[in-house]
């Protein structure tokens, strides 16, 4: 059994972590850790561990609890583990670390978009990009992987393969996403406060939500080209779920079905990624509760434009799930295991 | 392997059913039927199967498909499985109805609730009420199990350790009940047309519910009294759920203690049936995704009143989840097999 | 016109206040307080008054401000009006306040389950409780109001003409209550951030809310008996409404025609008061954006019981709407000015 | 007064455009339509109604009824009206339809996107595209007004000006749209039954909404080119609202400032345009219940793109409200007349 521990298992993504853990075969949970809440029942914090869980909340002593662990998942805001982890501390103990401070690759780009000092320049070096399907090789032999954010989970696994191929005038695209408010964390905020969000939508961080850098980090690597996107993310008055519809103009004129071959090289053996028949295009509801994402896709013809449209449950395959299907990676599982949770609807 | 076959399998009940199934360790598929999606394929119905059931829709023949099968589930419009079992049925095959027609052991007060003829009133007599913590072994020595309505399942766990100790007086109970909107099922209707139900709250059916004679029998079959109960359903504008506010009258005044004492004595071993601490009420979130039943009181002492509140998840353990436990009582296999889903949360 | 102020017009009361008397033919509003964004522009807290209302946010100085008025709302926290108000206030100015601080004649009830001092018994001696159907005069002569609370407005214009008549056993009321999310107000808090209430539903404060006292004392003055109440709100997943479900025990066997004479009888000439025709039953899409308040009622005859239910806007007809009815009354205009909205739908 | 008739009066739109004339001072209902509610009282189809309206529903039939009326609302589904109006109707009663019948000019294109036969290209050719701001004159001087439709209106009020003034690279805009779903009528369709759109988001029609060519017809016409858009619509889990996120690339490098004075100079005398301040923008919530269209935007420089977003309440603003306004115009009465409501919030 896999030794593993949740730091931050208090959040929205900790707790999915924990649920998801505590029925995978392999993994025993040893530690669960809430600064908000140590000391305190885990149950009397998520009643729907009662009776299930027993443990209770445990200081973020990362240090102290390692020694015990094979696996640890960092479910913290961002600029903590940047100061939290080092080389010792991978040494005894693998490392998914679901904030954004291994994420991108230049230190200098995520102190000007996350506005602090980055403080391991050197770890993140180190650091794999735990996008699981393209990047599954590194993420097997990493000792430290840097969990995708939600948005560029569902924007990247739409135009990777668009990217790769070559086929997109790289300065056209446009990610436009919607998310439901759980994206928002468990924090106290006017945003999210039920009567100021529910029955409205909005955007939000127009041109200026942190995730681009990170998207627009992983398309220019695969590409070789520096890849500029424009993002906009919208805030939707549901719980769970990111749709990412995204445009970009073709360089040349392509059928469906030419496009359709480029998706199914890349995808037609991913277990967690279907692609929608001609006509039918994702919803969210159909991936709530697993770790699929759902892709489809048409042609503007007249403007010679493809829309590209995803759907995932963004606290599994856009946080909690991806790391579970990242830790199955680095311990030689099979990547679906605790994984197969069909999706539940309606929900 | 248990060979299962749904019929009625593209209503909200029947998709749980294929959920829940698709995942028992010990139960095979082998037919979905659906009269009005017939020959079509189940995951362009329920975009969730898509990549995991590739099965089509049959026609609901019942005669023709029993020779395959251990197991059938009839999740069908009321009315619809009184014309369709009968001996040479259950002698091959054993059954779970999710519809009222094999519930109410009374045919004259199912003809007067239901407003049609029951046409199978030897059938009648030998059904067993599905409710799996308080009729364990019938259920599992049957072959026809009449699967509890929603409402009933939550009110009756709620109120029947109360009526068995006989601590209530009967003519005062008040279970007021509401349910989010799946318990309408998917078919069309005014009522349940979005516009028509979201941010808005009423009552309906009041005095008049269908299952008001279904739990007055449970209750009365324990007590050996004539209990009637004025039960007020309410349309929530949520998808799952339902929570059961229920009213009664002390006989004797009593402490919280000795009320817990009472609950304890039923259900400190059951599995699904989960009391909650003193001073904290049972909410459907913490219940939804799950088998669970969470149960928490408080009195009135002033009017010498009890309030007992109870919450499921109404499409499992008030309809699919209930129905698979049934199916695991009725196999001799584990009564969670199958079901050990935890909590879903936010969702 | 009537120079109105509106202490604490950042809530969401506050804000339904500014919004009715912005339409209000006679009222025009010369000042808004508010403590937490003193000084800033109204508009840059509430958008929907861009445009519209270009005044700022002045601080809760009541002293000064009062001598340029003729009314003012105040729609403050507990606790506070109580120290805020004064004799000599009173003599320049009239005031209906919001908070629970005049409702309760008994300053030993409102200690105890307020749990601070009531600072001004004086005051409270002579406050109006400000239900205005059934205190019109009183109200019409008052300088001080106590404008009910939202749960109190709907389940006393339910019950109060049964109690009138003596119809009921005393001791057999169960009010069990349904409100939205915005009855919680806008400060931020776990129970109302969005992904914790949305599609869930529970009971809070069983037994022990505060409106309690207040309904058995409206009650229990009218009748003469000590008149005790078990009240039961519970929390839905919508911004407004509140659906109160009342039960009681009739004394006597009457028929539905003999009640629905009665309820005709108190409210047949009442603006607001809408009664719905046998069968109906209220619910809260109807009465959304209104000051109405519509009530149906049933029996349930095997029990004795009457079931009553009736719905409100919680914001309008529960608070900032009677508000403003009121103010017509103690001016002398008409009861319905500026209040002849037509409810909403679908919102 | 104005004596109105409003055929179609049960749908969601004809019950909008009931509660605003209403309440208009110079309007007076003196028939309302429903085919398929004839004969019944209106405030029994619509509950808000009751004790407001007690006239019943007649038969659509517009020859009788234009006799006694100086404007009719047709409010019907597509097809309808373009066999309904004649040039002797339109001689008796002027004419605003809120179906699509008379908003394409090109009978072509009519015929193309709604594949039926245009019945009337004659009175096709007199009518007026009835966008309020941009058609103000035309409109006044008409006896037969194409309400435009909800999309459109927020689109083309976000995207006519920069259109006008040329900035934009006519192949380059993309329209995002996001729609509350009231915008899908009243009408029973598994699409909006409530467990299939609460709780999700899903694009429909993509690319092949016909909202699509009356789009581009009006951006087409103001600028002489032949302008196409994308044109993506999503269904939001929310009653009201439609915000559109349009998207374009900029002809020459212009500042935020530039294009501030761009819009200032068409909308700063517009009563129903509110531009939000540089860094905020629009949300459904802020117009709700109101004929506003809030209007903000951002430039990404490093792609040269604008991307502008609007927001309004899809019945009133996108329907209802705007055929009031027309009314208005055509009336020679005060624009904003009965139509001065301040949006609520929270609903």
């Amino acid at each position: 059994m896999i030794k593993a521990g949740i730091l931050g298992a208090t959040g929205y993504v900790g707790q999915e972590l924990v649920r998801i853990l505590y029925r995978h075969p392999d993994v025993e949970i040893k530690v669960l850790t809430s600064n908000k809440h140590n000391n305190q029942d885990y149950n009397s914090i998520y009643g729907n561990f009662n009776k299930i869980c027993e443990m209770k909340c445990e200081e973020n002593d990362l240090e102290t609890i390692t020694s015990e662990l094979d696996v640890v998942f960092l479910s913290l805001p961002h600029g903590v583990t940047s100061k939290l982890l080092s080389d010792s501390i991978l040494k005894s103990v693998k490392v998914i670390d679901l904030s954004a401070d291994y994420r991108l690759k230049s230190d200098k780009v995520y102190e000007e978009w996350y506005k602090i000092k980055h403080n391991n320049k050197e770890l993140l070096r180190q650091s794999i990009y735990g996008l699981s399907e393209w990047n599954r090789k590194p993420i097997s032999e990493s000792r430290l992987v840097a969990n995708p954010g939600c948005y560029p989970t569902c924007a990247l696994l739409c135009l990777l393969p668009l990217i790769k191929d070559g086929i997109l005038e790289v300065d056209s695209i446009i990610i436009d996403a919607k998310s439901g408010v759980t994206g928002a964390g468990r924090s106290l905020n006017l945003t999210t406060h039920y009567s100021e969000c529910n029955e409205s939508i909005k955007a939000y961080n127009v041109t200026s939500h942190r995730h681009t850098p990170e998207i627009e980090q992983q398309l220019s690597k695969l590409n070789g080209d520096n890849i500029s996107v424009t993002f906009t993310p919208h805030l939707i008055p549901m719980n769970r779920g990111i749709l990412c519809t995204c445009y970009g103009n073709l360089k040349n004129s392509l059928s469906y079905e030419d496009i359709e071959k480029l998706y199914e090289k890349y995808y037609q053996n991913e277990y967690f990624i279907r692609m929608t028949k001609k006509g039918v295009f994702p919803e969210t509801k159909w991936v709530k509760g697993s770790n699929y994402c759902d892709i489809g896709f048409t042609l503007n013809k007249k403007a010679n434009k493809i829309i590209v449209i995803g759907a995932i449950d963004n606290l599994i395959k856009g946080a909690a799930g991806q790391a579970v299907q990242n830790m199955n990676l680095m311990f030689n599982l099979g990547e679906n295991m605790g994984l197969k949770s069909i999706p539940m609807f309606p929900v």
